[in-house]
């Protein structure tokens, strides 16, 4: 899983800080620094955990979001905790380690990627838990996972990039990290204008608080509207593509991402606008079909404020569906690290490992 | 112009406070009494308007909204106005009136109906001057005008409830103000069992804030979604019709209305939902197609913020167009205080008179 390499650090001063996790979670001597999340875009403030149980805290409390960074974060607390332990007996520390694998573990119980980095972080640990530069060893894995995830995005970034025309005007729905500010960039280096209109994204305001400051941040030109106003925006001849990243593939080329998605797919499809899907490493052999996915209900009460901010009376019903699954025939291309793919052929280009059986779990 | 009737006395203690404006602006003895809807529904607040100039500032300070609301206001305000100027000779009282109606008029500029009703009532000015119960004579214009748009919206209503179903799950978008709830009303006389999901409606959550609360009061089940969970609620089968008002009938059918309208229009249709449109006095038949109804552009702060607290960076750039049209390929049917039509037919069912040209103004 080698992939650290230069260009990220050869651009990223012209990049958007979320172009990347190691830009927002730093690590250095038993402290994590996180930028705090709750505050962006509004301040770019840092939190300083010094110790696995503030850096728990800070996952709880949402400083940190997104899968891949809060697996980071918890991974950081690992390091944190081996950090702490260096001077106690090699039991103690494989104790105390295990100690803190639990609660970041539990931090977010539902978090797969979290389960997994944790997971080979304590298989580092059982084999080199007496070695003096354990933490190093541990630090360097999830550098290499950062690393990796950077590679997936930027890789994305740069076959979507070649989907492209110049004068091209995007409409984009939550935010698709760094895939999709990495296409800008290969965009604009390849000489091609583009503009974006960037959904709002209600409840939780993905795209006002985090894409369209990134691409503004790029000095890209992008306009924030409300969720609603895609289809005025399509009818106006404003949107030539529509692009959004992927929460979940499934193997019949559906897919499921924020909501909202597939409405603006139907209204793209309908103006005969193409949609390409980031899918970062691609589709789930897990997932045969659409109707697979489960959507999960999140709290209804965000819907019914905007930033703790009341919308109505409190005694309404509300409904959080948080993703909708947009079914093949609306998807023009998905995009992956390793290609373009139509949806019909994604199930040739598994990229991931299947799960093993809950059994052998 | 007589429509006037019991039955909105009889029925209306049942029926929220909202299906007319009637209930939400008083008059008596010089004085006008303005539920404010800016703390609307978490307040029922009642600013009172000792003379024109504080009516003229409420309806400046959008204390009242709607154009019908504002045009009565702005009649009530002409109507104190007569008032004050009960006891000045007939030509102090011409000039006193005169002067009050150009303060109503400025308050909103592009008040269409809000100049028409200041018209009619100088005209009876202009006849009635001399007469001790000028006032009064103003006062029964501006109640004849308020039930005529009872009438039209409870009639609209009615003709609406007659195409629902038992068990219908209706999505709304906006406020589509009495017409909406009249259907409601009919439809529970009739022993229908119909259930409503209502989108929020950003910028201005007018969903949020009116249709859905209006509802609930009537204890018709009510769900609050954000504008981008349409589509997933309809993949998910939970709707079974599409309702929503009309700002504007075009005569080839189309129609504008705030915008989304259009985004979900295009849904329902991809999903095989029916799309009612409650269109009260029908077809403008100065409107001849979908693309000469101009589209208001607002404020784009308001994208920037919902009820003033801010969702992103100042600096962003935005843009909110106000409306959006549906051309009649996607309409089932328009509904109007004479009858449901096709949108193909609706120009052979005009209610309303074409407006004189600008030259005979």
């Amino acid at each position: 899983m080698k992939h650290r390499d230069e260009e990220l650090h050869k651009v990223q001063d012209k990049l958007p800080i979320l172009i990347s996790d190691a830009n927002t979670l730093k690590y250095a001597d038993g402290q994590v620094e996180v930028l705090d999340r709750r505050k962006f875009p509004f301040h770019r403030e840092w939190v300083t955990c010094t110790d696995y149980e503030a850096t728990a805290k800070a996952i709880e409390d949402m400083v940190i979001q997104g899968a891949i960074g809060v697996a980071v974060a918890a991974g950081l607390g690992y390091v944190q905790a081996a950090y702490a332990a260096r001077d106690l007996t090699v039991e103690e520390r494989h104790e105390y380690l295990e100690k803190a694998a639990e609660r970041l573990r539990n931090t977010r119980p539902t978090g797969q990627r979290l389960w997994v980095l944790l997971h080979e972080l304590e298989e580092i640990t059982d084999k080199h838990c007496a070695s003096a530069d354990l933490e190093d060893k541990l630090l360097e894995h999830v550098r290499e996972y950062l690393a990796y995830f950077d590679h997936v995005s930027r890789e994305t970034g740069r076959h979507a990039a070649s989907l492209l025309d110049d004068g091209d005007t995007i409409l984009t729905h939550c935010y698709a990290a760094g895939a999709i500010l990495w296409m800008l960039h290969f965009a604009r280096e390849a000489g091609k204008k583009i503009s974006v209109y960037s959904c709002e994204t209600r409840p939780y305001l993905q795209g006002a608080k985090l894409t369209a400051p990134s691409i503004h941040e790029m000095g890209i030109p992008v306009t924030l509207i409300t969720d609603s106003m895609s289809a005025y925006m399509m009818a106006s001849g404003k949107i030539t593509k529509y692009i959004t990243a992927a929460d979940a593939v499934a193997m019949d080329g559906s897919i499921a991402n924020k909501v909202g998605t597939f409405l603006h797919a139907i209204a793209a499809h309908a103006h005969g606008i193409p949609f390409f899907v980031l899918a970062y490493e691609g589709v789930d052999p897990n997932i045969p079909t659409g109707v697979d996915i489960v959507i999960e209900q999140r709290d209804p009460a965000e819907v019914r404020e905007v930033n703790g901010v009341p919308t109505t009376i409190p005694e309404l019903q509300a409904e959080y569906p948080a993703f909708d699954v947009t079914p093949p025939e609306y998807i023009s291309a998905i995009v992956c690290a390793n290609g373009v793919f139509a949806p019909s052929d994604i199930r040739n280009h598994v990229m991931v490992e299947k799960r093993p059986q809950e059994s052998a779990n």
